[in-house]
């Protein structure tokens, strides 16, 4: 870590990096504890780099011709029940309404974890023809799962999402639709976030209850572990079936419709911060930074302070000139502190670039140019800058992803015996191709025995004989095994 | 009406006002009852309308440097129990979660009815001096009220809202804060939606449960009634006093905070549809209509097609020529039905303008705009519209706007006994300005009697002493007396 950093109250990434990572998301007011356990407040800083993310999406979302709406927080016991593996997957983890308005109610109604039962309910009065599909839906909302150990932004009892819900007339579409979600998970990780991302398939254990088949995304943190960014649900008939969404077909034949999900939330603030995070703390990608450029003035005598003021007026004025420039999200901190503060305060929050503006820039028409993810320090003519803004902060965003990209590679590995994957995980760490048989009862001692969970088939994992590296087996292809948030 | 209208599936408005009401909620797809008593769910259209006003009141919120963030659903019972009159109003609507995670909880949790509570207790780490304020917070979340009768939109168990959450230093910066959240309503309700509103302070029966007073906005609907759009709350020290928020002023001194809340909620998409709907259903403002043109093309035979394809597609290639006309909405509703399903289907969403183009219009270089609002035809040709388009969109924004201002004022009267009062309300209806002593007793009495009550005390009634309706007591000025939603 350079000498010139300025953030000395968090604790170290290297050393302890739950703890740097709780310090950061606390001490950059991310996020904080609430009164509720497991609950957590999201604070303005934190919250805009939701927003920013969630803008992304949407655009995303709206562009593949998803609609949004709203479903009801609430979702009635007997509708939870309808579909068996649905129920017995979120049941454990379920928030209960029984009493309200002064009442004892009649039936209970959960919070919902997950809206695919209330929706399955409600559709079937809006579908009856082939031509009332495909019916593609998005919602934005708030669920609950009642967790028992929970970390902020990574595993909240309420968490916020987008959850994406489609009816379709065939197999075909469905299929179709699934890669159609995770394509926008995708675009948001990699180039809004910053994170690169391995797509694949999960195993029969990891998939979502009621699904015929989940895809996912999976992005590796400064700590080496995994973190699912991201999953795509192919339904099948499952809900369909057991809520009775029937359509008339082309053939003039009665059919239940295909269904797919998909899910994208608020952990993805934690994705950000541990994938690009440093000892200083947020490292923020551009695309998603709720500040790109912070302006510090520097000035003791009132008459230096009118002539860097001047200098800054200029520059704002000159980036704003330009739609690109006008874009940057630039702030100027007029703040009543040290600089030294200010540095610290910025650091910490990850701007990408600060520019330091004095008496002596001011007559050199310059500004000093810190670069928050390598701390670089550059003189640059303001006027230059203002120009060169916008393609400096895309090179800074693809620098990142090369960054997330090479330390990605650097830290996964084949392990062709079980013996290589636990040394390894207990070792150094990463990310594992490893042979597996396809058995779940594989999957899960070696679960039980080191921790480590397959988290996908990867797509682009060739075809490779191998042996299982529990039993023995035989296996068709490395799957990806890691520790995992 | 005139003879013009395609949408003969509603109930007439001024037949039957709340079986029009639901027939355009639920035919226009804006909403659905659900299978949770109370709670509906919003559809796309209807969400679209409430993505556009919230779009636009997130913009003037963080315009006026409020902050966006998130505090949780859950709010414990011993925090909700902390501000007396809080709870007290509360209480009966609460929704309680008793259960969850497969265990009896220890203490219970509210949903939140609206989040003063746990905000209170949460700040109150987060101010410790003068500096710190003032603390300018907003939350767009979703809340729960459990409600003996419920109306789509209007009245609804769960319904989406936005809540202002702010605190200040003194109770004059606290005051102003009163009056800032209100502008953002009033330029909302009145420049976005085209609905004109009455400002003033509700009565101490009428405010809100904790606060010292309530400021807020009426309007009024086709059927005369009165439904409040938006209230903002100066809480005083009230909040801060039952949870501890003590801050360090510039004299030394600890002091409590002053505390303010605003809210605003997805009832507004119930108001749009009740100010500007006629008997054919919606009649949308073009700023916050999902679609302000929809282009229906006529044809038979192919090569028809292919000349009115032809035209499209240049009218909307000139109209996406300038910055303001690409952000105009163009649906071309290309559909395999019947130009008059498609304008059944537009007439009843509400959609601005009509634009028709046939065999015959192409050959003359034109079109056919049909008005929504007055159904009014004009050929125009096609380049010229495209040019005229969003001038067009805002005269018909201020001409809704004048049309309702002009129904209301039509239907304000003065009432100077309770007579006149009653048989007024029970004859043409409207906003009646008559004298009041003062007293919540008189309040009272009136709404037992006759269902009016008083909408607010008008910033705007001047000075005029009068005899109260009910009790003959001196009044100071007239208060706006309605029937309400």
């Amino acid at each position: 870590m350079p000498k010139e950093g300025f953030v000395t109250s968090i604790t170290r990434q290297s050393e302890d990096f739950p703890g740097w990572y709780n310090d950061v998301v606390l001490k950059a007011e991310l996020a904080d504890y609430s009164a509720v356990k497991g609950c957590m407040i999201i604070r303005p800083y934190g919250y805009a780099i939701w927003e920013s993310m969630q803008g992304e999406l949407d655009r995303h979302i709206k562009a593949t011709g998803h609609s949004n709406m709203y479903f009801p927080l609430f979702v009635p016991k007997s509708l939870l029940d309808k579909e068996a593996s649905h129920v017995e997957g979120f049941n454990p983890q379920v928030a209960w309404v029984t009493h309200a308005g002064g009442k004892k109610l009649e039936e209970w109604l959960a919070i919902r974890p997950t809206s695919e039962a209330i929706i399955a309910e409600s559709v079937k009065d809006w579908i009856h023809s082939y031509r009332d599909l495909p019916m593609l839906m998005n919602i934005w909302n708030n669920v609950v799962r009642w967790e028992m150990r929970t970390r902020l932004f990574l595993r909240t009892t309420e968490f916020l999402w987008q959850e994406a819900h489609t009816f379709h007339a065939t197999a075909e579409e469905a299929a179709d639709e699934v890669r159609t979600g995770l394509d926008c998970y995708v675009k948001v990780a990699q180039d809004w976030l910053a994170i690169p991302v391995i797509q694949g398939r999960k195993t029969e254990a990891e998939k979502f209850p009621g699904a015929d088949y989940t895809w996912c995304i999976e992005a590796m943190m400064r700590d080496k572990k995994a973190l699912q960014a991201g999953t795509s649900h192919n339904l099948g008939q499952n809900f369909a079936r057991a809520a009775g969404i029937e359509f008339l077909d082309r053939d003039n034949i009665r059919k239940h419709a295909y269904g797919t999900s998909w899910g994208f939330s608020t952990r993805m603030v934690g994705a950000t911060i541990m994938t690009h995070g440093d000892d200083s703390g947020l490292v923020m990608p551009p695309n998603a930074a709720p500040v790109q450029v912070v302006v510090v003035p520097i000035f003791r005598k009132d008459e230096e302070k009118a002539a860097v003021a001047e200098a800054i007026d200029k520059f704002t004025a000159a980036l704003a000139s330009t739609p690109e420039g006008k874009a940057v999200r630039v702030k100027v901190d007029w703040r009543e502190e040290s600089p030294g503060f200010k540095y610290n305060h910025w650091e910490l929050r990850g701007v990408p670039f600060r520019l330091e503006i004095g008496p002596r820039d001011v007559a050199a028409g310059q500004g000093m140019l810190v670069k928050r993810v390598d701390r670089s320090k550059e003189p640059v003519p303001l006027m230059q800058l203002a120009a060169e803004m916008p393609a400096r902060l895309a090179a800074y965003q693809a620098e990142l992803f090369q960054r997330a990209l090479d330390f990605r590679a650097a830290n996964t590995h084949n392990a062709d015996t079980f013996e290589q994957l636990r040394d390894g995980l207990d070792g150094e760490g990463g990310f594992f191709m490893a042979p597996w048989c396809g058995d779940t009862k594989c999957e899960k001692q070696i679960n039980e025995e080191i921790g480590a969970t397959i988290r996908c088939i990867p797509f682009d994992s060739p075809d490779e004989k191998g042996k299982c590296l529990k039993c023995g087996g035989e296996s068709e292809r490395r799957v990806l095994f890691a520790r995992a948030y």
